[in-house]
């Protein structure tokens, strides 16, 4: 038996999914996104956001980012990020190769979270014909710390951002986790915090593979479709990722995945916080928990039977990251938490 | 009431692609490829290929396309393909992004075909250090005129590449209908003529949006993985691409499909070219026809729920492009054989 | 002894340009091109143009044609131009490596030039995701073939442009042959005539190195710095560039290098015209000739030390190709019109 | 009067350099870099590095640096550099425009220096799909500081990478100070120590505008002139810019000038060590002097007529950067000394 705390993208989809796919399958439909389905989406993405969008379906997260950033940066743009941010470790230059003489600028700031000072410092000289332009910010909420911008911090950014001529990004691929978790309105986490595009993730809450670009200006969205086009991300039968889209958005399906998903990280790192010698690295605010557990515990565990990477922190090495999802049981967190338990006893 | 004769891209897929999707998502799987439904396409493919292959599904035609490309090309690159070809005309310059500094380069050719004189010409010198240097050959198997490349045409076109030190891609969106059509073995059609890298598709077959890559020598596929994670095209439930395929080509679906629409093809074709004064401008040897038909034949027959496109053909002007499908109907063929009919007879 | 007609650009440069450069050269002088000299370049440019303009000296012309493209074009830019141009033939791609997802589109056209016809049928679907949008429209100033537009063929070409929502750029390595041959004003061959941006040559006319950008619109220069400095164009002593610019512009020398060159060209173009066997193949309109004669004249002529390239003719094969500049000297072209009638002689 | 000691490249060039350009200048030559002089110049350079080369003379170090990264890099390739590093902070993204889908991974190092340790961790999984693979490495020397590697702490950090399956590269912009303040020999401090490619300068050192690609191994030189070609940087009249080599490097001019450089350097630093309440920010190595000084210091020398850059230190802010040249006079230095004292005075 394997309990999996890898990633949320390992869980199977949830069945609502691959049913609404189905069903949506009717017949004959037009290609490349100019079908019915595709052409819903748009007004169920405004009544969310209580706003004006322009949605586009896309089928992974790293070329939703890659498009949305080509899209609002430009030849000389200088994209300021986290240095711990998907885009600038996990996506193999993704970002980079779809802005062709852009650039992501790394920075420092706690938490996995940017902050003003560090932008601020990093905008260098604007007119300088030497140096990139800064042309845009992104944020990943929630963090790949598991944390998340209160709509007030995510303010102060776009201001900063605004001020300076530069746009801005957010990386939702856990927007949810940070919707269920903050209760702030999808709203005010994004246009009304000064949020150009917000690039929404279905798969990892249970979709079988599906995002969506979000733009809340129709004027920046120019030629997008071109975008995806060029980079393949224009499928003919587009009406399957935006049947998916509809069965994770209309309902409350994406705000019942992502609270059973913090649920069951609350549970491990209250668990934890009780009277236990190992206590949650990084706060728990979403479905992450970071450990700072040894390589002779990390073996125990997976021999247990739990399943986890790890991530390497500056300071202070290698932490367990431990993944919750809609698909993690109550039970598998308390196996969890007892083998850990276990794991500090025999060591001691 | 429509008859849609468009593209295969926009029928219904086939309830077997959504039924093996459906029972193959069985739980916790290992994301981005490395899952146990993936791994089994390689010896699939194998079998049918009568050789080892690397096989990597991805979503779009496009995508595969522009990244076999980018991968056997490189950065000063120049590309033969025919001037009618999709990768030239219809993917919005994906092949030329993907492979900065690259080019296509288009060519004339009877039937949609690349011939073996156009393609020496193009050649040019080999080491001049101010001309782009012909790195590869790419083959639309078949062309978008509905006609395709014998195993011996194939064979005379990648020998000519191989002297010259190219590498040889064939765009097989539509390679079943050839298969179907030609009774070759699809060995016989690739690697035994010289074909280094085959973009196979399932989409147009009736999957929901599924092909796959195939190279016939390990060595040409290196770090082509990272090139699908630098596009995009890495979804972590890479398994629901892998299921389609499986479901396409592990019975004969992919055969049964193609073999369906030529023959709805060969329909209308032999109803025309029976004592019809409009006869196919192209031979009709997949699953399109075309005819030269003017516009107010073109009026009459949408007025009576014909849907299909048109191509504009450099000498003969405006051409109805008629796609047939495995969701087409014999009734429908004959159906649009009467209208034709009428429109003639109206018109004289 | 050696008589050189391969090109104008392995001629010595001129005196003059050596000699102003060394008087240029006076002190200390700020760097990347904020000194006096580049400063002056503009109003002497704006002179000769008799219209405002902004001006970027630059090393060499396949750089100012691949960023001045860069410039007007855009990522999804297709750029039409002549099959023969030297942007398409010459420079190893760099139109398209300097603007990523833009393309070339070769088109078809008598005596190298583009034509109305031709143009207007490549314009395409405006509005289709799937094409790639025409945005410029480049004019080889002289043509590859020694031929030029009047002011009457740019101004038709451009208007169709501009109507299209096309820029309009033209290759003026050898502009001043055009003008020269021509009489009519700068002014008339370019912005009257609806071009955006010229790509104007000294080399060729005997500057050791140096092209300018004429832009006559300062809004469609924003940021061309960048791109310079983006691609290594930007030298600290660019004022050496722009020395070279004073030297050829200033005075007469560009016209009085360029009359005599063509002068030089009607001479040996005369000579054959009259009563001999082997008449240019194409017009000799600037400083170019080309005669189509078989390898043994071609060896013979070699032998007896005359230098030259051959360029293949779609139709007609192999052609001699003879370039004239200010450094030819009558007795070499009469030195060849004499060995080209004793070729002609030993044959019969 | 004004006293400049903003950069090595706003003095005037040497008249050396000019004087053999004009000398070089004889007649016809073969162009694009096929010439004599250009040919001439990889034996020279082969006897300075005791060593066969493959010499490539370019315009800028910006062209130099980034076409030679794109040459040992590749389209995933992650080059590592300091973080003040010239080709990350003032190249305008030149090095990931001329190597798509490559990255600058920009590192901390005491000094302006790289070091092992931050490169070691810095280099990540190597074979996760996920993530650039580190291809390079790029020394500065002299660092953007003035301060320079010994040729172990070249070796040491070659050594990493080549454990690493990585190459070297080394910005030598500023190489003949470092020879002439290290007295090590160049073999020493390059091919010995494990460097790659060199691009070495003779810019700074008083050329008009000359650099150079030195490749120590044949095999990573190749297509590099198409590389060249691509970018612009294939002057038809390719032997200025070799004469100009010749110029430096034939006799001992290149390190005449460096020396003569980082004597006035040492003097100005030497001058404020001795009882100086304002002494040198980083070790005075080359040919620079830091100094924090405020901004009514700044303030006052500039009305004084002393011409200076500053710079921004992480930790302390501005800086003011004294870049001395082969033209500073030792006069000059000891104005500026009495300045700096006068200044202080004031303050008192």
């Amino acid at each position: 038996m394997t309990y999996d705390f890898r990633s949320d993208n390992v869980a199977p989809p949830r069945a609502e999914f691959l049913d609404a796919a189905l069903r949506s399958c009717a017949g004959w439909m037009d290609a490349y996104g100019e079908d019915s389905i595709t052409a819903r989406v748009e007004d169920m993405f405004a009544d969310i956001f209580e706003h004006e969008v322009v949605a586009f379906p896309i089928l992974t997260g790293t070329a939703a980012n890659a498009l949305a950033l080509a899209q609002i940066s430009n030849r000389f743009g200088q994209i300021l990020c986290h240095r711990s941010s998907h885009i600038y470790l996990d996506e193999c230059g993704a970002v980079e190769f779809h802005n062709p003489g852009g650039r992501l600028k790394p920075l420092n700031g706690e938490g996995g979270k940017l902050d003003v000072d560090h932008c601020a410092r990093a905008l260098g000289v604007i007119d300088d014909v030497h140096q990139l332009r800064c042309t845009a910010l992104s944020i990943s909420q929630a963090t790949e710390m598991g944390t998340y911008y209160s709509a007030g911090e995510v303010g102060k950014l776009a201001a900063l951002a605004k001020k300076n001529g530069m746009a801005v990004h957010m990386d939702g691929t856990r927007f949810a986790n940070v919707v269920a978790a903050s209760e702030a309105a999808p709203a005010e986490l994004t246009w009304q915090s000064g949020v150009d595009v917000l690039c929404l993730g279905a798969t990892k809450g249970g979709a079988i593979g599906a995002e969506v670009v979000l733009f809340f200006d129709r004027h920046q969205a120019m030629d997008f479709k071109r975008l995806m086009k060029r980079s393949g991300h224009l499928p003919s039968r587009m009406w399957f990722l935006a049947a998916q889209l509809q069965a994770c958005f209309q309902g409350g399906l994406w705000l019942e995945s992502a609270r059973h998903a913090n649920a069951m990280a609350a549970r491990l790192g209250a668990a934890l916080e009780t009277g236990h010698p190992i206590v949650p690295y990084h706060p728990v605010q979403t479905n992450m928990v970071f450990l700072k557990i040894d390589q002779a515990t990390r073996d125990y565990l997976r021999q247990q039977g739990f399943d986890f990477y790890t991530v390497e922190d500056e300071k202070d090495g290698i932490l367990a990251r431990l993944v919750t999802s809609h698909a993690t049981q109550p039970d598998d967190v308390d196996r969890l938490v007892d083998a850990i338990r276990c794991a500090v006893h025999n060591a001691a």
